[in-house]
């Protein structure tokens, strides 16, 4: 049994080292002084290189090919699965190609920085070119068989293809566009005036800290701290760091707080006996991102959930005291087409990711030029959304993914939607009436069935795998199709 | 000239490496949610072993040979130096006792842990000898040709010998118990209650960031965070961060800040260029200690010093607006003797280093039996601080340090008081009228002497040449006992 135990010493130490990545990153958005970023960009870059050599050299790859024939547990041979797709996905990339890579990225962001700052695309459009020339050699490099798109995905959700992509938005797009034009053309306004103000900082991490706990993050085991974008990071499953932010909008740090404990109780949900092997952890965005979705806005924005905790907020602020508990739950889903993603309400939230889809689809493969983007992306805009970006810095411009080199991973963010209510209405068959468990602030049995189907599986299963145990289906629209347009109908009374 | 550029880049990853692992010891005593710290020891090992091996084996050996042929400027020369005496130090212990040391001091701390707990000094006994015998298999290993403590010694104080800390002792003993029992029996009684009480944690950490930025420490290049046990840390040049803690008794954040802050600047005052070489940071654990000791005690706890900063601590403390500065000057320079050394005043703390060197010396000579270790604790206390504690619990078993196979550094502490009087009195002499300075709050003249003299210079000269470089002559009690008495005599009238 001598490789299998070599290979699982090995990634213990390329473990420490990522963990040790982890917490430098993690360092940086919420402590590190100023004058700290160089050495620190060099001391990652380092650690980086060493984990990066580790896990790709020879050694590890005939460590794991012996592994195969000595693992025997089911334990044992999916980590052996998990470890030869990433050395596999790491490996077929050359190491001049993944340096190169890089060195474009930190000039393309700075070039994205600047041409976002100026409203210059035209500016930004060359760098624009060679990063998407980049994607399309790494798509070469790690091969595909039906769309060069496919070969991109899989590096964030695998065996997931541009395929589903098209069948998922195909779904959602009609009934989707006719929601948000429904609600802007004949719902019942919502004012959410209300939410915007002056709120302290210590009194949001208070209530953010109190419900993030109730819903059962592991304080124990974790910890939250505030950073300009929030974030969620895991050095081991012992130790889970969210991070959210204070803004004059007081929704921005509650559902910030709830998406990120989503990320953080999934990642706090692996068996502990798989800490520092490769089946710990989530394992894949688009499954990750359901159950950050599935706190955030099914359990967060329900009516339940603020029946439980309006009256604690309304202590906390007491300028909020005279919100009903229905005006409240109708300010926190309104929703309202705009331009900016990361802004966007649930019910737009996919439109968003569509039209990037789209868009990077059709530049890869020469449907689309460059520098035609700008007017691409603001026709979708309007015809999608029914507004038209005034400037390409709140259009096409407002993302930094493409600069970063991340090309094929936004559908990830609408596969979590989709799979948060068909994991949600599982969950629901499953435990019966789960609002007044919620209504009642009893998380343990809705987190308890989750840890049960899914957080402890942690990276056992492929994706794919994964929603077919939990759920008896592949991956669909017609529960978030069904459940959205059932909650919004009744807020907006169409 | 590929040797020596070989052999930079080699050191800038284990550089990047012990900067990982220092920022993961920072976190585990500032942040760290209690859950994490299995994984966290794991991945510090982890960390530590990468990094032991990149810096003792045979091909960086090798580099550190091949680079003195061709070091030619005089920093190189001196990083070459350093590198080698590194090399040496680790390079001459076993990896085995190396691990086998490691093995026994984890058990050791455990036991230590428990024997205070329970004041069973006879419990621990059988431990302690062994890590004596690791001290001496050490001292063997590592060489030397006077006396068995030097080997141990030189490896917190380059060049260090038992006959340098027996002149220091000698020198120190006679006057330092005589103005101890000066005090006790015919000096003018100090109460300091005032300074004990409840002192919110956020006006502590106000105020003593308050001063510590006053005196000089860049908070563009590190900050200040609370722990249980204040210490000061490096990542980088521009990475240097304290700690302190809030206790009921006001003086132990304000003189624990200013002392890590005094480290802090040391560490900060590094050239950038030398950044993640060998030649930044402090030199030597004496050296360091004349840093923190200076900014603690000659400038912290002198009059000038508050007579700027009495108003800025009564502002934010109005129960202290009545005491006037002579008062409150002796207040924080209160001496009693007593059993506790991480609590002993300027006065009577070498006494504490004294005890314990001798009773080091003596258990590694043979000359003392462990199991009589206590006695003779006993005794010198009552001989030179007359107090004899009575429990072991505050007498011999209080330190940490043994248990951890830290043998051989604590005379380094009483250096560091030596040397920041003597290294005073050249800046004094060289800037004139200080205190007026200080009164004003202007402290820019004196961190920039001390920058140019001390710090700037960084690990390039050996702790004894910078000595001599920067006041003339090596290192005496004479400053130190003149400095000392004049103050004390003053306080306490005699």
């Amino acid at each position: 049994m001598s490789a299998l135990n070599d290979l699982k010493a090995r990634y213990a130490d390329i473990n420490a080292l990522s963990s040790a990545i982890a917490i430098m990153d993690w360092d940086q958005q919420t402590y590190m002084p100023r004058g700290a970023a160089e050495a620190r960009a060099e001391h990652v870059g380092a650690l980086s290189r060493i984990a990066h050599e580790l896990s790709t050299d020879d050694a590890f790859g005939k460590l794991v090919s012996q592994s195969k024939n000595e693992a025997q547990s089911e334990d044992d041979l999916a980590m052996v699965r998990v470890l030869q797709r990433e050395y596999d996905l790491k490996t077929k990339l050359p190491a001049e190609f993944v340096a190169e890579k890089s060195r474009l990225a930190a000039i393309a962001h700075e070039d994205w920085v600047k041409a976002r700052a100026e409203n210059n695309f035209a500016g930004f459009a060359p760098t624009l070119e060679r990063m998407f020339e980049i994607a399309r050699q790494e798509a070469e490099f790690l091969g595909y068989t039906d769309h060069i798109y496919d070969a991109l995905l899989d590096q964030y959700e695998e065996g997931a293809k541009a395929a589903d992509c098209v069948r998922m938005f195909e779904a959602l797009k009609g009934p989707n566009v006719e929601l948000v034009k429904a609600i802007k053309e004949r719902g019942r306004p919502i004012d959410d005036s209300r939410l915007h103000g002056e709120w302290p900082n210590p009194l949001q991490s208070e209530f953010t800290e109190h419900i993030v706990k109730a819903i059962g993050f592991d304080f124990e085991r974790g910890r939250q701290d505030a950073a300009p974008h929030p974030f969620c990071t895991t050095f081991s499953i012992g130790d889970v760091r969210l991070t959210t932010r204070y803004k004059p909008y007081i929704g921005s740090a509650i559902f910030g707080s709830l998406h990120e404990a989503g990320h953080g109780m999934y990642e706090q949900g692996s068996p502990m006996a798989w800490d520092r092997t490769p089946l710990a952890g989530g394992v894949s965005l688009g499954i990750h991102e359901s159950q950050s979705r599935t706190w955030e806005n099914i359990v967060g924005r329900s009516k339940a959930f603020w029946q439980r905790f309006l009256p604690d907020l309304q202590a906390k602020f007491p300028t909020l005291a005279d919100i009903s508990l229905d005006d409240w739950y109708r300010m926190i889903n309104k929703v309202e087409p705009s331009f900016i993603r990361v802004e966007a309400d649930e019910v737009t939230y996919n439109l968003h990711v569509l039209v990037r889809f789209e868009i990077e689809c059709d530049v890869l493969t020469g449907k689309l030029a460059v520098k035609d983007m700008p007017e691409a992306w603001n026709a979708k805009y309007e015809s999608y959304l029914g507004i038209r970006p005034k400037s390409d810095s709140e259009g096409c411009l407002q993302d930094v993914h493409w600069s970063m080199g991340a090309i094929g991973y936004f559908p990830t963010y609408s596969m979590g939607n989709l799979l948060s209510y068909q994991i949600w209405n599982k969950l629901v068959a499953d435990l019966g009436d789960v609002d007044d468990m919620i209504a009642r602030g009893e998380f343990a049995p809705i987190l308890g069935w989750l840890q049960e189907k899914v957080y402890r599986q942690g990276c056992k299963f492929p994706p794919k795998e994964l929603v077919m145990r939990v759920t008896g289906k592949p991956m669909g629209a017609e529960d978030y199709l069904a459940g959205l347009g059932a909650k919004y109908r009744a807020i907006y009374e169409l």
